[in-house]
Order: C-alpha cells, then structure tokens, then sequence
C-alpha cells in the first residue's frame, strides 16, 4: 500500500522530499542553452532526480510553476512525472485542488488516472469533507493517497485555520474529522492514506500537532528555503524518526544557477542534498 | 475596469455565465467524429459560443475537465481562452488555486499573464488573505479580479464554512474580511474586484448574504443542473438586477449530446439559452 511504501522509503532513506517547484531562473545557463522550455525544465528535474534519489523518500513537484510555463511547462511536467516512475520514485504532486463532485471526479481523474498520474496530491478542504470522496475511490483500485492542507505556517494562516471554534482551533477540528474518515484507509504501520499538509511552525505546537495525530503522516513545507531549521521540523516526526516527509525546494534546486559547467552543478547538488540529510539525521 | 465590464455585460445581456465544463461524453457524435482530443473539444466549445454569446455575460470553463485530457485537454483549454477573447468575451477561469508566496505567484502569472491568461480566477481562501496578495498585483496591470470560494452549496460545506465562529458562520466572518480588503479595488458601480463565490442555497439564506454583502460581486454555481431554479438564483441578484452571475454548466453543454446534425444542434443550445434567459429574468 502506497503509504506503507512511503514509510519504507524514510525508513531506508529518511524524510527527505525535494521540491520540483522548477523556475527557468534556477536552471544553469550551461544547461538550458540551445534547449526550448520544456526540454529545459526537464533536463534540469532529471538531473536533480539522478543526483539525490538515493537520499530522497518522495519527491514533490509544485504544478504552479509548471502551469506559469503553459503548455510547455505541464509538457515537461508529465514528462518528470513519467521520469520519476521510470527510478521507482515515489511523487507527491503539490496541486493543492479543492472542487466538489463531477469536477472533484476530473480532478481525481487528472492526477490519479490521467497523463499526470502520481503518488499522492495535495487537497484543499474548505469546501468540505465531500470534497475529498472522489479521490477515496483511486485508494485501493490505483493505490493512491492525499495529503490534505490542515495547518501551514505563513501569517495568513491564522485567518482561517486559527479561528476559535468552541475550545479549539479551526484546523484542530478539522485534523481530528480527517483522522476519523482516515482510519479506515490506515497501512500496516498504522498510517492513512490520508496525510495532513502541517507547516513547521513553532516548536510548542509542533508538538502537540504530532501527540494530537500521531498516526497521521505529515507533508512538512517551510524547511530551508523557508525559514523552519532542521531541528524545527524533526519536531513533526514520530518516536521512529518515520510519519513525516520534510520537503525543501528552493534549498536545494534554487542554488546551482551559478555553477558553470556538469561537474560543478553534480558537486554543488550533492553538497547540499548530504548536508541537509545529515541536518535532519541530527 | 474589468468588474465595470463585467457589470455592463450583465446590464445589456442579463446575469448567465455559461460553464464550459466540457466532457468528451457531452460532444455529438457528428461533431467529434475523424477529430482528436483536442480539436473535439475546441471544436464543442467553439459552437456553444458562437450560439450563445448575444446572451451571455461572462464564460466560465472548469479546468479540472482539461486536465482530465492531459495536455491535449490544455491545448483545448488555451484554445477556448484565445477564441474567447477574440470574440470579446469576459471569461472566468474556474480553478480554484489555494497557495502562498512564491508558489502563488506562479498561479497568478499563469491566469493573469501566461497562456492561460482570463479576466477573472476563483480562488480558496483557506490558506489565507496573504495566499491572494499575488493576484493583487495584475488587478491595475492588465486589469483582471478574482472570485473568492465563501459559501458552497454542497452538503460538505457545513464542515468547515458553517464552523461557529463567535456568533457568526465562518464564511461569514470570511465575507467581511474580504470585503474590507476589496473596498480599495471598487469600480465606477460599486462592486470590488475581489467577488465571492456564493453557491444558490435555501432562500432566507441568499437573501440574507446578498444584504450582508451589498457591493460585493457573486458567482453563482449550482443553477441548472445542480438542482437550484432561477428563483433561487435570482436572490442572490441585487435591485439592479445585477450584481451577481449565475452559472450553468450541464443545463447547457449536457444537453445535445444526441442531436444528430448541427442544424439539431444549433436549435437544441438555442433553445435551452433562450429557456435559461427566460427563467432567469422572472
């Protein structure tokens, strides 16, 4: 079962998720001369696959910077979707999608039967738990799963997801309803299929997030790049160093514009992606 | 300003924004015969605009039904945008993006700037306010406004959106949020650029939404099809007759998928376009 593979995989190679969120502006000169856009973009994805794929529990490309590109971009998109399941990687597509009936079905369609058939996607669940059904039907038949946003970590969120309901917080309710209609999709380790989004946000809290849904696999953003220390984030994995993935983008592929030719963007990638292991090994 | 247009669109040709949630099962055979993908659909939605465009304010295609079709889908997709501007056709991409940051951005590029570039977007606010400052950007710039998701009508939307929050309804606390950050983006009638995506529900309800939020813009799905009459709907309309856009995806485009020739077709869409029309002025 899917989330079972994914567990196994951070148990072999810890949370690493690299981010896939690819704008032209990260992709060496040396690498995108004389190549259009969607050639471009993916030649830089599957250089980053091949360079950290033994480090890496999933890989999450982000469909936004895909869509920015138009059709060239989603082109290259599928294509990295197509390379990742060539190497057995797992993908997590970050598509954030939220829509309600025949078009949540589309939706479902499109990433877990279609040309961008992944792993996992991302969902929105402001319009309601309905939302999420079609999906469910993908679980077993294409072994599928969700990570749904429940708690991120940017200022807006308290907005929304921090808004007093009764004695609690807004994404609070809403973790323990998804961790009900989870239960009946748990793995052998006793994980869902359904994950929560949960931003690393501050350490307090970060723990009560884990003790509060500690059979819940988290999506963790926000570390590197963004902000959340290697230290903040392990705070969202579970007593067996495993129930969370820890994706960083930027940290890893907005880094190597620079380098000049093969053999310094293969060492700069490498650097970072070791360094960021052992940061989250600490 | 493009909600000005947009009011002078509903002023001249009543309040119908016809969804264009095209799926393959919806085209005639006669039309989609010895055609790919992409073309079927292009060539679909082409007609239902030619035949409908005197009466209609504003075009809605649902993208979760291109990306079902992969890339040939978004080839359609982007084909429909440019026939649709060509044609000076408001449009209003129905996407339902929900992101922060970096990652926002690259949505509002790719519909306010890209390929896919419409006049409005609808949007998630789960995230929360700051997810929509990148849309902000292109409201002056290339003159565009958004729908922000508040009150569905799907029997889900009482798990998060019906939340108590104090002594209000969370989309109701949602509501007044995005109309004090919409006042600065008001047109010449009033209505801001940032409109909200109200579902047709029971009576007192609209009525009391539509008071609430006076000089607010709606989209209104759910007609049609959906089970919602014209009377529903039109409560959502202010004095003016005006005010909102009411949406119908498969009243219209689910209709003719028998019709043997383009004569049955043209008379088919046009008789249910001049029904809606008609319905929805009473």
């Amino acid at each position: 079962m899917i989330i079972d593979k994914l567990y196994e995989q951070v148990q072999k190679k810890g949370p690493l998720c690299v981010g896939l969120d690819t704008d032209l502006s990260y992709i060496p000169e040396f690498m995108k001369s004389q190549k259009n856009i969607t050639e471009a973009v993916f030649e830089f994805n599957k250089n980053i696959i091949d360079l950290t794929k033994e480090f890496v529990a999933i890989y999450k490309p982000q469909i936004a910077y895909y869509e920015a590109l138009g059709l060239d971009g989603l082109k290259a998109f599928k294509m990295t979707l197509d390379y990742l399941k060539q190497n057995n990687c797992l993908v997590v597509s970050d598509v954030k999608r939220s829509d309600i009936a025949a078009t949540a079905k589309m939706y479902a369609k499109a990433f877990f039967d279609g040309e961008f058939e992944s792993d996992f996607v991302t969902l929105n669940p402001y319009m309601g738990y309905d939302s999420l059904d079609p999906y469910f039907e993908y679980f077993e038949k294409k072994d599928k799963g969700i990570f749904v946003l429940v708690r991120t970590s940017n200022p807006g969120s308290k907005d929304i997801q921090l808004k007093q309901v009764g004695d609690e917080y807004l994404y609070q309710k809403i973790g323990q309803e998804l961790t009900k209609i989870g239960k009946r999709f748990n793995g052998k380790y006793g994980y869902s299929r359904i994950g929560f989004v949960i931003g690393a946000t501050h350490n307090a809290e970060a723990v009560d997030i884990r003790n509060r849904f500690s059979h819940t696999f988290f999506l963790v953003p926000g570390y590197g790049a963004q902000g959340a220390t290697g230290k903040d984030a392990r705070l969202l994995l579970n007593k067996d160093e495993n129930g969370a993935i820890i994706n960083s983008s930027r940290g890893i592929i907005a880094k190597s514009q620079n380098t000049q030719n093969q053999k310094e963007f293969d060492d700069k990638i490498t650097e970072l992606i070791l360094k960021m292991k052992e940061d989250l090994n600490n």
